[in-house]
């Protein structure tokens, strides 16, 4: 017993869960005018916002929400889901949002693992929604929202609808059922491309800080005009519902990521900063120029979820926009490892610069560790830009685990380490670079071949839209790597010449064997799908 | 028991103390020939910096620090300082700060109170020390700071020196003492006017946030250069030596508190950011044009301590200072209110603009609550910018407690909020404003007059360099108004002159009786002695 374990304890006045929610209230009543939340023609103050939170947040209560309950969401990026990500863990419930894309067979799953309480359905998403409702076994309360932005809409499926919910609540929401920071919050299943997917759960403190995180490492000095083109189903928009509304920013609303969309929403509502995948700045990079023209310059761009080829930063570095790159996993709350830059790196070239940004990074100050470990070991590899290792997490912003499956927790969690899964080297300067999923490796007479190398120099030719790397079965080698490529507009290009540019480019080795030009399937976060590739692998050489 | 509440629980991978000695390992590997602070002519590297601290950390658990051990340090703004700040918290003992201002006695109580076991002293104040250590009944491993820039420095008076201490420890520092984040780890003596002073305790948790929340409310976009004009032994520095590690940036130190210094450290450093009482500010918007002339242009200031006139704001920023205005208390982790600039405001003329950013304003938002209550039942008051109540907290950034003052801590805490003591009225806005300490303002037939005010309107005669407003004892009001008054170099003023002044610009029985023209005594930290000149009032009026 030393004098500081006496008469110092946690009390009302000095200790509250750490959550996110509590943002909002901070920055409604200091800039109650202050726009919050564009989407069309309307413009929602943050007085408003916090309104509508209140009434949706009482509403949900009303109708017998409580603390653990489960309310799933499946919507367009649109103000009631960015309301969502406050009212719900607001009644201390869950908020589980449902990926666009998946089929009803899928949906039909989540909504029963995550034992569904309360579902809210975008009507443009209401077929596939009534038919998962008729595979589960859930019989939640269906509430539609009718988006006046969306053309697509089908008929309504539910008891009632979003605005007649809202009319239920109060305007002010004085309970409160955060009572445990560590409490549950989110809970976003992964795209397992195998087996069923995993839910994972986000704690109120996770999630506060991971808000928090991006402020520290991506530089909003005055208030950002933040654009949605990142689906907010996706690691809940990284954790950028919170952190926008905690700086105070403008969130804009987008239904459909498009490059006319995207360039318009830009030039109108001058945005500072938007969310990315690569595949999302490709696709703005390659966008005709009568779209491009008037694009504000140094719009901020976060970009992660796959690792971006040197030439797609470099392109759209080109193009006046100010790249940062960062990784991350659902299972960390989205991206927490950044490649931050260092101003003596100013003067290299362009190629030189995109290849250094090119590379993972280093922690953000609100993850406590991120290393490269030999996962037999547990050891970090040495930093020789060399030895591969697998990228483990240690810190307040990984996940609390996966719902209701205790083995797949205790195993991403062996060793008191998160495992991502993920295969990178460490550079002698500590940043680590990713060279593959565990599952994309191409292992060619013993030797490891990083696909996404091979696709950084792939993207380096001319004429090469995109490109993604599998490996091909192959008697003597074991296996090859076999190259998928779309080719821009304009162009043509023979297998051969795309084996040769390889071939001067790398070790012979690691050069692709065959080349098979196509279009590439793509998630909805704009992940190329390498099982997909993997597949037409096997029917076209299997 | 809902789904959420198993299989989920906190470990190692997903679960660690909040700490902001963690902000030191992240930036010294990601950019570790970064100058993490200027001492002098010396330049010390993130990577020295950390090497430094972990020989310090290493070599205290070596001499038997532990958990709960008191380490306390009278220093100025040096080097040794800020590493103290991070080596003492790593060794799980508690940074005991020393204000170097207090004379022998009220040292050796603090030494007592505290039961330090560790002391270490900048040379420049051994003599008090020595008297100290022989008042107190304490016996700690004392050990010598000898800083190369002080010119006034006295004999050792300790068992070895810092730089010999240094040689003792490692390189490395791998044992990690810090289990909990509501673990103590800092001890700060208020400045309490009557009494023994009570010893604030800081939490790792909540320095941590503190450290972060200073970013979220101060554009810190590149890596800030600090100067170092704030006593670092106030709030610890307000949390700076940890805020300014979390973003990378470089800590200018300073030993003298004196324009000609202070100038020529931002000149010949490109300082960005400092932190300093009004008078400091005061001090730089008096001082002679030889030392403003290149001055950097938009140096950020945050200022704090007492309420700033609005006319030091104004003067501050037509020299091209862009100042942000904060409150707070040792009992908060200094500052945590802000008050936060709206773009709607910079139309405004110049008087109007300061007179608005005079205002405390709002809650930071790492600090959960601040609001203004009446006393007696515990309920805000109205927000007419008229009705006084007191200021109180609630939040993670509230202090554990006081230590060994049980009944101090309860009374602090009374109806769970922290009750600072201070007098505000809250505006339409929400912003609240100071009128002052509950025991500066001055009733004078019944009717409260604040000091505060009394103070705005005297700073904006352009003979006055200093004011300062106490209460004088009056058989027929009970009390009035009697200003204390510097005369600005080349002015002449007369009492007449004054109360005609203040007669014009304020309700008449606000305006002071009595004018005494004499130079002002401060605390430590710029705040003026308003108890000396109480006494003052008493010999010459009593």
């Amino acid at each position: 017993m030393n004098i500081y374990q006496h008469g110092l304890d946690q009390c009302q006045a000095n200790s509250v869960p750490l959550t996110p929610i509590n943002f909002l209230s901070r920055t409604a009543s200091v800039f109650p005018g202050r726009t919050a939340i564009i989407h069309g023609s309307r413009h929602i103050s943050y007085r408003t916002f916090q309104v509508e939170v209140n009434r949706f947040a009482s509403a949900l209560v009303k109708r017998g929400v409580k603390t653990g309950d489960t309310v799933a969401i499946i919507a367009a990026n649109i103000p009631a889901f960015i309301e969502a990500h406050f009212a719900v863990p607001m009644t201390g419930a869950v908020l589980n949002s449902l990926n666009t894309r998946l089929d009803a067979q899928a949906l039909a799953y989540i909504l029963d693992h995550g034992e569904c309480d309360v579902l809210l359905v975008d009507t443009a998403f209401s077929d596939v929604m009534r038919k998962a409702l008729a595979l589960s076994s859930r019989q939640p309360l269906v509430i539609d929202i009718v988006d006046p932005e969306c053309t697509e809409s089908s008929a309504k499926i539910g008891e009632l609808d979003f605005e007649t919910l809202l009319k239920e609540g109060h305007d002010v929401f004085e309970d409160n059922f955060i009572t445990d920071e560590w409490q549950a919050m989110a809970l976003n299943y992964t795209s397992g491309t195998t087996g069923n997917p995993k839910g994972v759960v986000y704690s109120h403190r996770g999630a506060y800080l991971n808000a928090l995180g991006h402020t520290l490492i991506w530089p909003m000095p005055e208030p950002p005009v933040y654009l949605w083109t990142l689906p907010m189903f996706h690691c809940n928009g990284w954790c950028f519902p919170w952190t926008i509304v905690a700086v105070g920013g403008t969130q804009v609303c987008l239904r459909q990521v498009e490059v006319g969309a995207i360039t318009t929403a830009m030039k109108e509502h001058h945005v500072t900063h938007f969310c990315g995948a690569p595949i999302v700045l490709n696709m703005i990079m390659n966008a005709d120029q009568k779209y491009l023209t008037g694009v504000p310059r140094n719009i901020k761009v976060m970009t992660a979820g796959a690792p971006p080829p040197a030439a797609v930063i470099k392109g759209m570095e080109s193009l006046g926009f100010d790249i940062t790159q960062t990784y991350g996993l659902t299972e960390v709350y989205g991206p927490c490892v950044v490649s931050e830059w260092k101003s003596e790196w100013d003067d290299r070239d362009s190629d030189k610069r995109a290849a250094l940004k090119a590379r993972q990074g280093v922690r953000y100050p609100t993850e406590e560790a991120v290393d490269v470990l030999d996962p037999e070991t547990m050891e970090p590899v040495p930093a020789d830009a060399e030895t591969i290792g697998e990228i483990m997490f240690r810190g307040n912003t990984t996940m609390k685990g996966y719902l209701k499956n205790e083995t797949a927790t205790e195993n991403a969690f062996a060793d008191g380490w998160f495992h991502s899964g993920d295969l990178a080297v460490k550079h002698p300067d500590g940043f680590i670079e990713i060279r593959d999923r565990s599952k994309d490796i191409i292992i060619s007479g013993g030797e490891n071949i990083s696909s996404v190398e091979v696709e950084g120099i792939l993207y380096q030719h001319p004429a090469i839209l995109e490109a993604a790397v599998v490996a091909r079965p192959d008697e003597k080698w074991g296996e090859t790597p076999c190259a998928f490529v779309t080719v821009k507009d304009g162009f043509v290009l023979s297998e051969d010449e795309v084996i040769e540019f390889c071939r001067e480019h790398m070790a012979r080795f690691k050069a692709p064997k065959s080349i098979v030009f196509s279009d590439l399937p793509k998630t909805s976060t704009g992940k190329i799908q390498k099982f997909v590739l993997r597949e037409k692998v096997r029917s076209l050489f299997g």
